[in-house]
């Protein structure tokens, strides 16, 4: 007689195969999106008279991260691997068909995106350019290994971090403080050792760039689930819903904040609070209740606010869109939350009750070597760059915007073109 | 011998799941985007200095509506219910691991969101937080279980309500007529008995907007099928393309109603047409043929034009965007035309030919409660919210903006930041 | 005993369905979404004078285009067909539930959109409304349905078009010149033999369409595999990822194309570059390897850098958004590319190496075939137009502006009301 069991399994794989391919790509597609959400953000949160070098910067990120993560990154991230670093099948995807590969790109992307927003406004193009193949093609691949290859040395030692608060998130947020640091301050931001705000030049594509960000994020967390079918159904639809009220309780934990500080409700701390809430899930997605991932987001919003104020008041380092706060410091915090008020399963009992810390201790390791890898490449980075073509444009072409000097257009009505058409149109 | 058809049984059943749960998650992150629509098409639609306070409203909708969904909303609209409401259950998702959730949640963010574009301009935002959250926990979940919940009256009196046109909609546009009408008109609206344009400042955003909306009602209406596989999959696919074909006909048909009535075709009629050709299939699109949506959808968008007449003209309601128009006298057109020529099934036979109009009567009878449940809630609570700490800023607020003075800063350009960035930069 | 393969393959098929139906439903949502980033790119590289103008022009692609294509389109294109045109079927959807019909509706709603921005700024709107009639109703099913309806003379003969370079961008693209050409330059644009620049008014929300449109293609290309399921799966995947690999070489081409030329890198040409290289593998996306893809793009991205200018200086048709270069000139690359280096199946053989360049040869036919169908019936389409209710608005109105005259308000700030609010407002 025909053994019932076996069918049934034959089909479950070969449908969850399908159902998993569907999954990673439909997830893929919405992290693509996220960098017309970054792009907007950062261009929303700074000068109208350099949103053509940032959609330049951020057009860059997903094209150069593209091929340079599809000729080299993707090797050393997934080849064959000694723990720390791929030794073999570097180039050009290994392995027989990688169905992942679109959605590892996207990621990448993701990583170098977040660089952009800390140094805008004063940084040369070309500077930027070949700091982005650095981060696409090096820097982010080899560390990324070290837990997303299955003979990562921080996979080994039981690190989590599912869908990448430090692989990705701080990573990029580190390297954003370092240039940011490097670049040194847009000029008129510390005058007299007083800060000055910089305000954005549009707040409302400020927002939607946000409503972007948290939709494509269901796509960041939930696809890493890397899977679809019977019960990673069900955990990668948590995933989302975790997902959702970490963004939520970061939004309101940052708003909430501002208002009781400052009187009135801020709304780029409360978008900067959205982020933070989404990097603050974004590790321990797979590893939350509905009611940790809220107060993992709510703290995450609290923490952005005063992050930012930090790094700009005391550390008097110039982030001009709070990139290294939301993604560096919050990814920190996502990564060891875990242990925390982690879970394992559906069970709800605490992971880590019983270890005595000790995942706890795994998570603060993971951060310290992200950190550590993140701040060491970014300074030899851009150290050299520095060395070499410079970091950063003139004075002049700072004050006239990096549009027109850097690309020969304004962003807006063409610069003075108005006035020009009206007298050439009778 | 092996019985065939069980074993085929068994696995449709397991794969109808994993299908299932995957529509109606993809089903929900689509539906989460229109809240960025919604952002857009408020303030698009409104004055500029207002653009900050519209982004903390719509930011705030999804993010208090997540949270007060997830604590309350949910189980009062799906926990046991007497048929009126649940009297067990409500806490915390109740169910066995609903994974319908996130879908449920972003529905009921959608309902708060169109009460705050016909209040904007001059609506205190501490008032806006505690309304939202009133009708997110309370009021939406409530009248939502009368008919999504598998015991609800009118659920059991036949009630056709696929997608929402009133459970969401009309309930939105309701409360939002009330909020209009208590909080009274924008300065200037009214001027010696005359009502007055207040155009919007970015009918481009506005379009982006509409465009969004348009994008995201595929899965609020193709995602309540609440199911994929085998019948359901055609059936939700019908309904996506009846969705887009009664949006196409909204938007001519409101397009050609001001072209025939102003001598020019109106881009906002043309915008809130589309919205109204997507409101008015909602309730029928899985009991629609394409030339039944073709039809609803157009007179849906002629109505729209008039309503927004109406109101503005005869009842001197200040409704800033028109949403009481869009969402609920739409909205109730849209439940009533079932009972005028929904069909059940493929078969294109009239539901109710035969019937003598009956269900026409039922829908009446829907519509007339989730109207008379949203106006008297809405009286409750913004009466309550006025008699306390007031709906409405100072006329000195609000002739400045509600961005400076609700949240202190202008959204774009940083309210004459420029003048002090070339003194300081030299 | 029973025959495993069978039930197998029973249950394969009938899960294939519904896993295609899904994989064709969400593709055309994306390219829905299209619709969209289409009015960013032709609004942000145009006057702000006429945005409103174009927000209307593309709701009008979608909805006029929906409709055209639900009633005689669809049908026209895979009714029964005698090889050039369908002779039955013809109306109202044609074939027993074809759940392909949103999917195809979309893309028909692209060829429409692409005419649009090419004679932007001077177009009278009832001019736009009918010749958008007449291309989705009739000139894109008709010769859609050489290749794409399983009776065409052009699938007969072996042509490949797999997402429609040619079926969709250049006939789009040939229209678009034949109306740049025939509605004129607009004002100002050619002074004394001289090629002026008439900047974009938005470069930024240029750039977020750009975004939209590189989105929506992975649903264009990738649902054009029609079908998800095992080898299905794998291909549609694959599809997706050359697919972003020529959207970044394109873009990366076109950039290091004016660097070169120009000496900065300019971001209205990078723009498109993305465009051209997403065109340029749209008809070889299923036949092409990751790196065949990357020079496909690229090359795409070279061209039309040299397209734009020559059809602007040379030829001296003004095409607002370069819309004839990038789908139309880089259509046709795109769909000759495979007879230079298209491949068959995984092998990753050459298609054609052995063929003796006989494929690029009936890829030459099909590039010349819809070439002289497309200009033919534009042809004939504007001229009737021209010689009725005429193609062109009147200098006056070009001068103030679109919308104002043709739709009664500008696009932002109402034009000029904020001095009235003020004196009304006290």
């Amino acid at each position: 007689m025909l053994n019932l069991s076996l069918i049934n399994s034959v089909n479950t794989v070969e449908v969850n195969d399908d159902f998993t391919m569907l999954w990673i790509l439909l997830s893929g597609i919405l992290v693509f999106f996220m960098q017309a959400g970054f792009t907007l953000v950062e261009s929303g949160f700074t000068r109208s008279k350099n949103a053509v070098n940032i959609a330049m910067k951020n057009i860059l990120d997903i094209s150069v991260g593209t091929i340079s993560y599809w000729v080299i990154g993707y090797g050393l991230m997934y080849g064959a691997s000694n723990g720390w670093i791929a030794t073999s099948d570097i180039f050009f995807n290994p392995g027989d068909g990688p169905h992942d590969v679109f959605f590892q790109t996207v990621f990448c992307a993701t990583a170098a995106t977040i660089v952009s927003g800390a140094i805008a406004g004063r940084t040369k193009y070309t500077t930027y350019v070949l700091f982005t193949i650095f981060l696409t093609a090096i820097v982010y691949p080899i560390s990324g290994g070290w837990q997303w290859n299955g003979d990562g040395w921080l996979a080994n030692l039981g690190f989590i971090d599912f869908a990448g608060s430090s692989i990705v998130h701080s990573v990029g947020g580190w390297a954003a403080l370092v240039g940011a640091w490097m670049v040194g301050p847009r000029l008129g931001k510390y005058v007299d050792g007083k800060s000055n705000v910089i305000p954005g030049h549009n707040l409302l594509l400020g927002a939607l760039g946000v409503f972007i960000l948290w939709l494509g994020w269901f796509g960041f967390n939930g696809g890493s689930q890397l899977a679809w079918g019977g019960d990673d159904s069900a955990a990668a639809s948590a995933v989302v819903m975790v997902t959702n009220i970490a963004a939520a309780a970061g939004a309101v934990g940052a708003m909430a904040t501002t208002w009781l500080k400052d009187g009135k409700p801020n709304l780029g701390m409360t978008l900067n609070g959205a982020i933070a809430g989404l990097v603050a899930i974004t590790a321990g997605c797979g590893n939350m209740t509905f009611g940790g991932g809220f107060l993992a987001g709510l703290v995450g919003g609290i923490i952005v606010v005063f992050s930012i104020e930090f790094i700009d008041k005391v550390l008097k380092i110039d982030d001009a869109v709070g990139a290294a706060s939301a993604h560096g410091v919050v990814g920190a915090w996502g990564t060891l939350v875990i242990g925390l008020w982690g879970v394992d399963g559906d069970a709800g009992i605490g992971l880590f009750n019983g270890g005595g810390g000790s995942q706890f201790g795994i998570q603060a390791i993971g951060v310290l070597a992200y950190g550590v890898w993140a701040t060491v490449t970014a300074l030899i980075g851009f150290g050299i760059l520095k060395s070499t073509i410079g970091l950063r444009v003139s004075e002049e072409v700072e004050i006239k915007g990096l549009d027109e000097a850097e690309h020969g257009i304004g962003g807006f009505d063409g610069g003075g073109f108005e006035a020009w058409i009206k007298e050439n149109t009778k």
